[in-house]
């Protein structure tokens, strides 16, 4: 992938000492307001009001005016990728998701496990009922070890998620992954037979075409879960890695496998915490040595936002504002506080509005009465950009790019 | 034409029974400023101040910061196209003007009645003193005949606009169109030749050079418009249809031929009214069952502006004002106000200023003391933006465009 912004980025990076912190609140970001507030406007947050009034403050597009963002392109845009460029298969976020290290060859889809009709085959339930997460793990199993035992020369991975959901990884350089879901997104149809996207994939689509039939075999005995929906079938993109990029060491802190995955996916190293964001916090100072990037990944505020519980968004943004010293005390060189999409509480789902943005150093120019919400965002410095300059910003602030040009 | 973005769109597009009203006030937006207002801060519009203090504000740049757009493609931008790489050619917007149906392989020519010194050849008045009207139809009509009798295998319409102008539409599927203006743009030389900008053109040149030939002849009899001079030859762009880019059913409402010609360009179906902005408003109101887009073009915004008739212009903003709770009580899910260009009365033309912008929905982050006007859509919470990302704002808004990525 040609990227002539990276390509400029990177010629003028320069490795330094100087430490970045990105402090990502998942789905931060509301509209429309709740009693005429958003979250930030109704959480009291002393700290992230005192480094508001000395920021740089606006509004970013993860991907474009109008655009919701999946979770994939939201943190490409942050990494400072192009997302509309770079596109992380469904299967491939499977495979993240449950913390499944892929390989450059590895091909892999996103599964359900379905009802059909065991007269006509038709889809009755494209989710089989939502089966338990358990018989997942049970199903799951069953199919690993008959696929190992039916095709031994290709490694194949079946890897439970949540209820009726399943990642599928292939391992083989052989495969050309340009095939078709299997799943017709509808009930009262039959599975969709897999069908090559160009001629060198027609191997990988007849090879999928006899998994799925032993499938069917494996699960013949079941009521609900007694087929499978395969769909997103791909291997990883090729992206340039972001430590080469930009020249930094950087360490990515989740609780989620997908976030880490996907901060795995551009080269970022991740470690896990429990989801206490003291415990994710501690860690950033615990390897302050170590690094000179750290992203931080804070789930709850979009999990509260899904659920529409606006008193647990605002609760969470409290308890972000209240452990915030803790990251001031090390003074990085720049401090990003963002999201990498909104989520309404209202909407109860990830939504199009621009992401409120934060960036504190000592070279910011600020707006002293502002505070950190979606409306003084909207009159800050930065005004609305496209996220994915968020890594400009940072890397300009901590004086880690050249002057480009004499 | 490859538009990334349109493709973008349209893959998340879906077809919803959302509504959307696009109504444009043709010129809309001032500057300088008339005893330092604006014809917005001037009038009274008590409506429009509701709707602003619910309503997500900006400015829109319909081709790029200062850049003074024609209507062409100050529409084109409103209905989501690159309007820099989509051209819509003058003898296009000619015939689109004279409301004549273009069909794809018809070239299409602006045409000017002008005078030539009848010794010398040399053109003295470009615009043959501005003949009247009736005349036009009478020297156009002659012409008709004329080409009709001398070029039986060519089908050649000749369609008389204001004054000395007028559209000539040659359907042919034959011919290739890049040829250059016979029109000098000054006077003292003689009319040019047509010229062959590729070699397939070549028959065509020949082909008007004959018909001006022609052309002379049968106007030999007149003291001023004796000879015509044609420029902007050209088909109709090859554009994306509206209708499935974002898959919805719209329909156009305008008093002006060339307006509802734009509309058709991009497939939406047009009716016309009289100008009375409470009757295109019924029309709304009568189709509201029947589409779920509507563009609603109001003309005498830009006429005032064009005339420097600042009180004009503050009236008609008001009278729009007036009837708009017959739009506002349709409850569309998203209603957007703007213009497709600014035409300050004391510019008294189109002007590069950015465009104020409205878009009305339940899902608007808000600034609840800004009003619609100029200085308070700088203010808002949309910023600055390229007018074309409009449409993304309205189908998010309406709910129309699915996630993007997982």
């Amino acid at each position: 992938m040609h990227d002539e912004w990276l390509e400029l980025i990177h010629s003028l990076a320069e490795e330094t000492s100087t430490r970045i912190i990105l402090l990502v609140l998942d789905g931060l970001g509301d509209a429309p307001f709740h009693e005429g507030k958003t979250a930030l406007e109704s959480a009291k947050t002393p700290n992230l009001d005192l480094l508001a009034s000395r920021a740089e403050l606006g509004l970013g597009y993860p991907v474009g005016p109008g655009i919701t963002p999946g979770s994939g392109p939201g943190h490409l845009a942050l990494f400072g990728y192009d997302p509309i460029h770079i596109q992380v298969g469904r299967g491939v976020l499977s495979a993240l998701g449950v913390d499944f290290e892929l390989q450059a060859y590895d091909i892999a889809a996103r599964g359900n496990f379905c009802t059909v009709d065991p007269e006509t085959g038709f889809v009755i339930d494209r989710r089989a009922g939502r089966i338990p997460t358990d018989l997942c793990i049970q199903l799951t199993g069953r199919l690993q070890e008959h696929f190992t035992r039916t095709f031994p020369d290709v490694q194949i991975f079946v890897l439970p998620e949540k209820e009726h959901r399943f990642a599928l990884i292939i391992r083989s350089e052989g495969f050309d992954p340009s095939i078709t879901d299997t799943d017709p997104q509808v009930t009262g149809q039959p599975p969709l037979r897999p069908r090559a996207l160009k001629p060198e994939a027609e191997e990988f689509a007849r090879f999928i075409d006899a998994l799925i039939e032993e499938t069917r075999k494996v699960l013949a005995d079941q009521q609900q879960a007694n087929m499978i929906l395969l769909r997103g079938f791909d291997r990883k993109p090729d992206i340039p890695l972001f430590p080469d990029v930009y020249k930094l060491k950087p360490i990515g802190i989740a609780e989620y496998p997908m976030y880490r995955g996907l901060a795995r996916l551009v080269g970022i190293p991740t470690v896990s915490y429990s989801g206490k964001i003291s415990e994710a916090f501690k860690i950033v100072q615990q390897e302050w040595e170590n690094y000179t990037f750290f992203f931080v990944h804070v789930k709850k505020t979009d999990s509260y936002g899904e659920d529409g519980n606006f008193t647990g968004k605002v609760k969470i943004l409290e308890e972000v504002d209240h452990y915030l010293p803790m990251l001031m005390g090390l003074k990085p060189d720049v401090l990003v506080i963002t999201g990498d999409h909104s989520t309404p509480a209202l909407i109860k789902a990830h939504s199009w509005h621009a992401v409120p943005y934060l960036l504190s150093s000592p070279y910011t120019r600020y707006v002293s009465d502002l505070k950190f919400t979606e409306r003084d965002c909207a009159r800050g410095t930065l005004g609305r950009f496209p996220m994915r300059y968020s890594m400009s910003f940072a890397m300009a602030h901590a004086g880690k790019l050249k002057k480009f040009g004499a």
